[in-house]
Order: structure tokens, then sequence, then C-alpha cells
């Protein structure tokens, strides 16, 4: 039997597990599932004959090497920042290995080594990174392929609740780490490039500079800038485009509400606020607002940013108590961003039966024959359940069915690797759509910057 | 005949050199100016027959040291950042020493030697921070002596230009490090206590939360607030003070003004335009703004920000000549922050015959017999010329004030210290009347932050 290592059994570990056991059988597998909290690769597994539990601490070498030298190919669905101990292990012990997470720069370095030993390090196979690479590339090269010369390429994704799960103001919920959530385009200014134009929205701006898209069936959406779009540029072949974009997508509506906590700075993390123990809610946003012997928090707030009465940002700010003076924030010595999680997670944690929703949308911009053209695809895909989660689907299927390529040398060249070449993504696309994860095309007129067609 | 070594003759040592060549005869030094630009040094001292002008490369060691063991006494003028070798040199050398600037963590370290070999390490003692520390302790002392309670503590300083060469809607020109004018206030929020609660003002929210403060004689003021007013909190002994604040002041409008700079990302520094060498004042707005194929960038601007085009702030851009098309950056590779100073460089360089100004405004709330009391005092200093600015007298006498006391014995108190005792405050802001910087007090009511009296 051919063994595969999975380091690690959380939230988005259910489908990777479940594909690879299903196929334990046609495929010969054994799935050993490590984990420091053994519990839970046990509920993972159950009582499945070619699965087994094991209790493994990363940080322990001995054991870690034990168990990778035992496995005939290695994942880490580790926080992305223990994989590079994982990594020079496989290295050691010559094993391939698959991460869903960005290549950070000390596993590029492992490149050399990689390929000499001829093993594949496949990374960003998740779905974001990892479908949006691999779903734009097969467009991007059809596109060359026929003789079209990419002049535009934008692409959104979004981890959001499913409709029929979705009942609040803020037409959102926690899918994901929420502190990512709360300090999401901080630190330096968002970087992309429109009709030739460097453009740089600033984190104040951000959620002021959204773009509208529409999804047959699932209605409006909006993106914010994300601070990346010209990462991929020459990996994707995309130096001579005019526009570079790629963005984040939330329900119409949610920028505008979520800019008043960057205006107000409640999601800082750079400084904590000393007595946040003891504060309330209504306190904590007192905090950031003028002292006043009269004036309610309520009014000064709807002052400093000029809120109307009947503007639904300020139902969206009641829904969550803000100016609750019961609700306590009960951390200690808490910066701004940690209180404010603390406070919309008490409002945005999923519940039992709720279900979260995976968004893509490509834009594609070409000429050819000295027309322009555009094909829009687009991607939807809701979770189950709490455990089968759209985000679990989608990050955790790439990773497994890409394991199992590189387990059956369908997956050869070595190297650390991104999804971006037609070997990696062809197949691996083809066997999604059996799972559901389809994208829609659409040809649409290309309009590049000029919306009104002017 | 006692020497005084001066490392450093920029800008802020004009009047503490001509300070110490006019006591010179009748206090018997011989005044020694090092600077790695000899010419700087020979300027300032003209012929003085008991001064000399010395080459000083601070970071070649041996001549460091041999300029210091010649002396009787150290004032560094050096950017802070090298004052600490100085130090060090002084404590080996055994010589007392003097700057103008906030004490680091090195500096501080050195408290303990300096301590038992008996120096005297006096920093802090300029304008901001020097005549504030002084000038505020001193009412705050006098206060506690006749029995007061300390309340409240309000604190506002001012580079500007003086009215006399105030000719430009933003009432302002740089007369200080320039680059310093387009940080501040950046890095984590402002933090201060107002009536017994901790505030917090994010950056993006800081000039838009502006107090307006009046001078007699001199108008309005706005201030913002500074990121430290609670850092002196502990050393002024004002543990259980209900309102500390620090700010900066500028002439009203200013703030509302730079907000528009604030929003659109130009004053950030922790990344480069790519092309910016080539960029004109037109493209470096544009970058901020989302691209149009049809409408203007004043159009967009105005749009983006809520402007109306006859509003005072919008004349205040034009008047930078901010959507200039032929004005080049042709900074390369530059930070957002670096084009802006370069653009307001073009119209707020003091011209030659302008004068500047330094303002100071302390609020003291204190608690007498049950009763609540208010002094307000004020301070301003105008410049003779652009060589003996109000800035160079602010900063230059304190020290050199200051480096004469120590040399006399009338300041003996050994350690790395600032100007907050009676010992040093007293003969120092008694002297600095002789040179017109003179703080005026006002009784007036207490409202704290009740100014409605509600």
């Amino acid at each position: 039997m051919r063994k595969i290592l999975v380091i690690g059994s959380g939230k988005s570990t259910s489908y990777l597990i479940k594909y690879l056991l299903d196929k334990s059988i046609e495929e010969d597998l054994h799935v050993i599932v490590g984990d420091i909290k053994i519990y839970n690769a046990k509920k993972l597994i159950g009582d499945h004959k070619n699965a087994q539990a094991i209790m493994l601490d990363v940080f322990d070498k001995t054991s870690r090497l034990n168990a990778i030298k035992n496995a005939d190919i290695v994942v880490s669905m580790l926080p992305a920042r223990f994989h590079i101990d994982v990594a020079k292990d496989c290295i050691a012990c010559n094993k391939n290995m698959v991460t869903a997470s960005y290549i950070s720069e000390d596993m590029q370095n492992l490149d050399k080594i990689a390929r000499e030993k001829g093993l594949v390090f496949m990374n960003e196979i998740g779905v974001d990174p990892g479908i949006d690479h691999m779903s734009a590339m097969q467009v991007i090269d059809r596109i060359r392929e026929k003789g079209g010369k990419m002049i535009l390429f934008e692409s959104f994704t979004g981890g959001l609740v499913a409709p029929e799960s979705d009942n609040n103001l803020w037409n959102y919920k926690f899918t994901w780490n929420p502190r990512n959530v709360v300090l999401a385009g901080q630190g330096g200014a968002a970087k992309f490039l429109q009709e030739d134009t460097y453009k740089y929205i600033p984190y104040s701006r951000l959620f002021r500079r959204t773009e509208f898209l529409d999804i047959e069936g699932y209605g409006r959406f909006e993106a914010y800038a994300n601070r990346d779009s010209l990462n991929y540029q020459s990996a994707y072949g995309l130096d001579y485009v005019k526009t570079l974009y790629r963005g984040t997508m939330r329900r119409v509506g949610f920028g505008r509400a979520w800019n008043i906590f960057v205006q107000l700075g409640m999601t800082e993390d750079s400084y904590t606020i000393d007595d946040s123990e003891n504060m309330s809610y209504r306190d904590f946003v007192n905090a950031f607002l003028p002292y006043s012997p009269t004036d309610s928090v309520e009014l000064k707030l709807r002052h400093a940013l000029k809120i109307d009465q009947d503007d639904i940002v300020w139902d969206k700010l009641l829904e969550l108590n803000l100016f609750s003076s019961k609700k306590m924030v009960e951390l200690k010595k808490a910066s701004p961003a940690q209180i404010l999680q603390k406070i919309l997670q008490d409002s945005w944690t999923l519940e039992e039966n709720d279900k979260d929703m995976i968004v893509m949308y490509h834009k594609f911009g070409y000429e050819l024959n000295g027309k322009n053209h555009q094909i829009d695809s687009t991607m939807v895909v809701k979770g189950d359940d709490q455990t089968y989660t759209a985000m679990a689907k989608t990050v955790g299927l790439p990773v497994a069915i890409a394991t199992l390529a590189i387990l059956n040398k369908k997956i050869t060249t070595p190297g650390v690797q991104i999804p971006i070449t037609k070997e990696v993504y062809e197949p691996i696309l083809k066997e999604l759509e059996d799972y559901g994860i389809v994208f829609t095309e659409k040809e649409v007129s290309y309009l590049g910057y000029n919306p009104l067609n002017l």
C-alpha cells in the first residue's frame, strides 16, 4: 500500500481526507493523519480500515522525521509558517510534498535542491491561492493558443455565507480565520494596474473604492482590491497587460459599513488598550470619540462620520450591539482589532446548520484579429454543513487530487511550484467538476475601464 | 580658558554659538565648533578670537575621541541617532554633555554610570522638547506649592511662519525638517486622557479632530494630537490628572486641507512608486484615483473626497500646482511621502526675508480649596531672519544657557536627565526672558471638557 501522510487535521482537511479514503481501495492507499490533537484526526477518519491517526507534534523533530520517512508523499495542512520544517525533512527523505499555502521565501529557496532530487513540491493548490491559479491559466492559455493577446485580467474571490443562511444585515459571517478578516487590507497601499496606469489605494480608502460584480442567480457582489494584484503578473505571463486587478468579494454594502470601523481606528492592531478587560462595547466605541459631558456615544459617532439616522449602516452597527453598556470586552490588554473581532464573533459566527459559500469571478480581456473581446468566468460552491464546508471542499479537493496525481506520476515536473501549467491544472480542474466545482463562462463586450462606453 | 566643544553646526546652532561667543570674554570660554562641513562652522564663528572651527567626522572614532578629550563640556547638535557615540566617549573621558534631543533607550542606559561618575547628561533642552518641559514644570510646581492639585494639563507647540511672512493659503511654510512634517502622526494611534477616559485617534482621523486655541494678538490656531501625550505623565508627577493632552499647532484650516493628502494616501512612506521619475504632479495625483477615459483628475478627486468647487481647500490644492501636467516629480523610485514633500517644498520654502515663529500654549487645570481653577500660558517667538530663526533661538538658547550653567557648576545633579527640576528650569527660564522668550499667563475659568458649561 502507498502511504500518504497528512499533517494537520484542521478545518480545511475534511474533504481532503474523505477524498483520499474514498479512493483508498481502488488506489491502494493508506492514509496517515498526524495531529497534535489526535482526536481531531480520529474524528475525520472514523473507523476506515485504510486510515490511521497518529499523535504528531510538528516541533518534535524525531517523530516528525520518522512519520515523513514512513510515507510515500506528504501533505502539510499546518499553518503556513510551519511548512518549512516539513519541507526540509521531505528533502532529506526524498519525499514529494503538497501544501495549499503561499510559497514563502524559505520554501522558494528549496527549489534548486528539489529539482536536483526530482521532487515535486506543489504549493498554492487550495482555493485562493489554488483554484484561482488553475482556472485563470486554463482560460489564458486557451486565449493564447488561438492567437489572442491578453490585455486585461481581473480576479475576485470571496468566502461568504450561503444565501439560505444569510440572515444578518452585513450579509456576512466568518467562514475562515476571523483575525485575517479584521486585519484585511492593512500594511501599505493596494497596488494594481488600470489601463496601463499604476493605481494605489491606501487602507483608509480601500473599502470605499469597491467594484460591483453580478453573478447570475446570486445577485450583486462588491470587491475591494487586494494588496498583491501584481504578484503573479510574470508567472501568468501577463507582463504586457493594461489592466491587472485582484480583489476580495463581499455582498454590496459591506465595505461602506466596514469603513466605519476603519475610520474610527477599531481595526488597528499595533497597540493595546490598557483597561480593555473592564470595558463595555460602548466604552470601546467611546474611546475613539471625543469626550463630551452631554452628548451620547451614538450622536458623537454619527456626527464624526456624518451618518444619517435612517442610513442602513447605522442599523448594521446596532445589530452588532456596538453600543451596549452591558456586553463586556473581557479581553486583557487587547488591541482594537482583537476587541472588534470579539464583538463581531458574537454576531457573525456560523450557526449549526449554516452553510458557507465560495464565489470566484475572473474577467479576461484580449485582442484577437484587431478586435477586443472579453470572457467572464464565475464559480459558486456551497458547503454541505459545518464540517463539509465550501471552504474545506475548495481547499481540500485540489490538494487531494494533486497528491494522488503526483503519487501516480501524472504530475512529474520537479521543483517548488504553483499549479499554473497545463500538466497540473487540466486533470485537476476536470476532476473538480465531478464535485460541483464548475466555472461558467460568458462572452461579454470588452469595455475595459470605460463601462459607459464613452 | 574653559573649552566648549559643539558638535554639529546645522540650522539650530546659530544662536547657541552666538550666545557662547558673546559670553566668551567675561566667562573665559573657548568655543570649538566641529562639523564635517567645516565651512558651516566657520561661517557661524566668523573671525571671533575665542572660537575655532574644526573638521570633525563623527564616524571617525579617533578624531571624535580626541576632540572630546580636549573639551571641558560637550554639546551634541547632531541628528539624534548620532548622540550615543558622543555620549559613550563623554563617559570614557569624564565630560558633561548637553543635547536638545529626546532621550533614546541607549542614552537612558548610560544613566547609572553617569551618576556614578558624577556627570551631568542634560537632554531635551531645546524648544519642544525643552522649553515646554521647563515652562510647564514651573507652573505645575507653583500650583503644588500653594496646595493645588493638578487635574488637567494640555500643551501645544507649533513651528510656523510669522504673520508678516504668511502669504499662502495654508498659512504654513517649512521652518524645520519637511520630512517630519509630511510623516507627522503616522504609526499607531494618538493616545491621550480626557476627563479620566483614554481616547485614541487613528491617523486617518487625526487631522479632523483638532482643537482651537486663541492667542491674544495672533488670532486663532488649531492643534492636532501628538502620539505621545502620556509620555511625561509620571515625570511631571501627573499620574492622577483627568486630562492630559499634547498637540501640534497650525493655523486654522491646515488640518482639513492636509487630511486630503492623508485620505488619498499621499503621505505614505512604506512603498515606492516605480515610475515616479517620469511622473508629472498631475500623474502623481491620478495614481490615487480610479481610472476614467473621460473624467478629469480634478473631478475625480472632488468626487472621491466630496469637495465642493467653492471650498477653500480646493484653492489650497491649486496653489500647490498639484494638477500641473508640466511640473515633474523627477525623483527616482520615491515614496508618496517623498514626492509630496517635493511638491510642498516648491511652495512652502521660506524666502530670503521670511521670518518663522514658534508658538506654545499650555493649559493648567487644578483644584484648590474645593474650587477648580485654570491658568493658560502662552509664548510667541519670532525669528530675525533665515539664520537667526525663532527655531534656532528657542532650541539653541536653552542649550547654551544650560551648557554654561553646568560648566559653572550651577547645575550639578548628575545623571541622564531632562530639565524638569527647579535647579535647572528656574535660572534658564529667567535668562531666556532677556532674549524675548517670555510666557504670558492668564487666569481663566476651568471648563475641563465642558466648554459650553452645561
